[in-house]
C-alpha cells in the first residue's frame, strides 16, 4: 500500500450507502504534509508532461490543487459552482450531478482563465461516478485547452467514473483506487497498482 | 505599499456597487506564488501566536489557508456551507450572510475538528461586513478553542465588519485594506499600515 492508501486504512470511515468518510485529513480536515506527499506524487506520475495550469472544482479540491501546484509551479483555476456577482463576463459552463448533495450544479470558469494556449491539470479530491470530472474536461475542450492529465486523490473503482475517462484514452492518475468496501467490517479493499 | 497592495493595484478591477474584482490572482484564479508571500507575511505578524489549526470557509479561503497552512505547520479545517451527507454527527453551526451571493448560509464544523485544546488561527480572502468572519468566530466561541487571530488577505475598510472585530479586541491582521475605491477612474486607495 502506498502512503495514501495507508492513511485511509488508518483514518477513513466506511459508512452505509458507499460513503467513504476521509474528513478527518482528506476534505473537511485536511493534513497538508499529506497533500504534499500527494503533489509529489503526481509531480512524479505526470513527468512527463508540460503542465502550466491546475484545474479543480469548489471546495474540497481546492486544498489539494493548491497544495499540487507547488510542485507543478503553475496556478490554480477553480470552477465554481454558482454564479457570483463577482463573475462577470463569458464563463465555460458545465452542468454537473453533486453525488454527495444530490444535486445538478452548474460549474462555470471564466474564460479569461483557460485558453488553447493551456495545458491543464485536473485535480480532485474523489471520482466516484464522475460527472464533476466530465464537467471539468468539457470546460478544458469548450477553452481549446489541452488536457495533459487527470490527478485524483481517492477513486471508487466500483463505481463507474474512472473506467470511462479510462476509456476515453485520459491520463488519469487516482493515488487510492478502493475495489470494495465493507460498511460493517469497515474492510477497505484497494486496486494493485 | 506591500507586494498584495500592488498587485491589487496592478490586476485588481473596481466594478459599480464596491465590488473588487481579484479573481485573476485570489479567488478564481489562485497565484500560488503570491499566497505563499502572504503565508509569510501572516507568520511573520502572528510570530508570537502558538498556532495548531487553521480554520476557513469555503471556497475561496481554502487555498490561501492551505499554503498559510506550511508556515504554521498545522492542518485546515474549512467551514462547509450546506450540509453534506458526508458529514454526519454532532456539528458547531453558525449562519452567515453572503455579500456576493445575496443569501444565508448555514456555515458548520464537525466538533471533531475543533476542541478546546485548539489555538486557532482564522484565514479568509475578504472582509467586508464581517459576516462570515463572524460565524468563524462564534464556531471557535462554540468549540471552546482559542482564538489566536485573524488573517484577512483583502479588507474592504469602509464597510464595518474589520472595524467591530478590532473593536471586540481581536488581532486582525488585514494583507490590504482598501479605504476607498473609484469605479470610473479605477482608483484604489489602501490604508497606510
Amino acid at each position: 500500500m502506498n502512503f495514501l492508501e495507508e492513511r485511509i486504512q488508518k483514518d477513513g470511515i466506511v459508512k452505509e450507502g458507499n460513503v467513504l468518510k476521509v474528513d478527518s485529513f482528506l476534505n473537511h480536515q485536511m493534513d497538508i504534509k499529506l497533500f504534499r506527499q500527494m503533489g509529489e506524487e503526481w509531480k512524479r506520475r505526470f513527468a512527463e508532461a508540460n503542465i502550466n495550469k491546475i484545474l479543480t472544482i469548489e471546495a474540497s479540491g481546492i486544498g489539494i490543487a493548491c497544495i499540487a501546484a507547488e510542485y507543478f509551479n503553475a496556478p490554480v483555476v477553480f470552477a465554481k459552482k454558482s454564479k457570483s456577482i463577482n463573475i462577470e463576463g463569458d464563463m465555460y459552463i458545465a452542468e454537473v450531478e453533486s453525488f454527495t448533495h444530490k444535486c445538478k450544479n452548474q460549474v462555470i470558469v471564466s474564460k479569461k482563465f483557460l485558453t488553447p494556449e493551456d495545458h491543464v491539470l485536473i485535480i480532485d479530491d474523489f471520482l466516484a461516478n464522475g460527472c464533476a470530472l466530465q464537467g471539468l474536461i468539457s470546460i478544458v475542450a469548450q477553452a481549446g485547452a489541452t488536457l495533459e492529465g487527470i490527478g485524483i486523490a481517492v477513486e471508487k473503482g466500483f463505481q463507474q467514473g474512472g473506467r470511462v475517462i479510462r476509456n476515453l484514452g485520459y491520463h488519469l492518475e487516482s493515488l487510492a483506487i478502493v475495489e470494495r468496501m465493507d460498511a460493517e467490517t469497515g474492510e477497505i479493499m484497494f486496486r494493485e497498482q
